[in-house]
């Protein structure tokens, strides 16, 4: 998507240890309305796929993840990280290494919110190891979901998620693919 | 607002430890054609403030805050809960206790976001003891900011919360008060 990768390039910043810095208007600050023409987008791409529901993990995915819904008229729902060791029994749970926080994390979903009659897109900000996907697969696979596929604003092509996700049988959608980051210069491939 | 009463009779449960349990609309899962009604609410209360910026919290308060940005077509800025005590020079941060939690968060927003030059409305799902919001306050002051208001979905009364934020000449607008949980029923005030 052209828009994103102009707006990457003009906002962006190549932190030390491969870190896109686009948190002015990704997911700490979020600039609502170009995330809109994003989640328009998204929409786009999965509108006839029968999709009732959003599936993504708190908390940086949950702004573009509220704004898509609205063009489903569906519901989200985001996977919270679970602070205890103690999970309940109403709650799917699944694990993800975080690459970010160098921890793993457990992610729960209530059980309420989350069965075979569902048919989620799985929406994120970022797509990298596809950790967290993998973990958001799991908790809809435990609850006998259908997947309908997986969309991210921005994917780090070398990391390898897309091919995890895809060896799933997984549809995935990144809005701009990011080939490579080299002395602070970002490179996009189709 | 009659629409938001009737929804959390119709959904919500009192749980132990005066927990009203609205999480299947509000938070964990998110209605989001539901939240975009409360979301145009809370835009017709402040539409006229020059409001540029929402400023909520993570991870519960980002999407009725999203929401209640594409209205004003605005950015949002959600402050993030601190999980090292190294805080950096490059951001703002104050500290909330969490009755929820039964701990003290350090919450932080980037100083590249937030300066004398935004006029914010703070967004969140409650308002109970109001420490959040305080936090809140604390960070949009030491930035300079003009705070127009505070908004949320539900506010529990007789936690203090409104008092401390009209304490601070503040204009406070929820969209449900509760005045009273007892016996799990839901008594509501005008």
């Amino acid at each position: 998507m052209k828009l994103l990768e102009e707006k990457i390039l003009k906002e962006g910043k190549v932190l030390k240890g491969d870190i896109l810095k686009i948190d002015g208007f990704l997911n700490h600050q979020m600039d609502v309305d170009f995330l809109d023409k994003l989640a328009k987008e998204i929409y786009e791409n999965f509108k006839n796929r029968g999709i009732n529901k959003i599936l993504t993990v708190e908390s940086s995915g949950i702004g573009l993840a509220c704004l898509t819904a609205r063009f489903f008229h569906c519901k989200v729902l985001a996977a919270k990280k679970s602070r205890s060791l103690n999970i309940s029994e109403n709650v799917y749970h699944s694990t993800a290494f975080s690459f970010t926080h160098k921890k793993e994390n457990t992610i729960v979903v209530s059980k309420e919110y989350l069965s075979q009659d569902d048919v989620v897109l799985i929406v994120d900000d970022f797509l990298a190891s596809g950790n967290a996907c993998l973990a958001l697969i799991d908790i809809a696979r435990q609850a006998g979901a259908t997947i309908a596929g997986v969309s991210c604003a921005v994917e780090k092509t070398y990391q390898g998620g897309r091919k995890a996700l895809e060896d799933l049988g997984l549809t995935v959608v990144s809005l701009a693919k990011i080939g490579e980051m080299k002395d602070g210069k970002i490179d996009f491939i189709d």
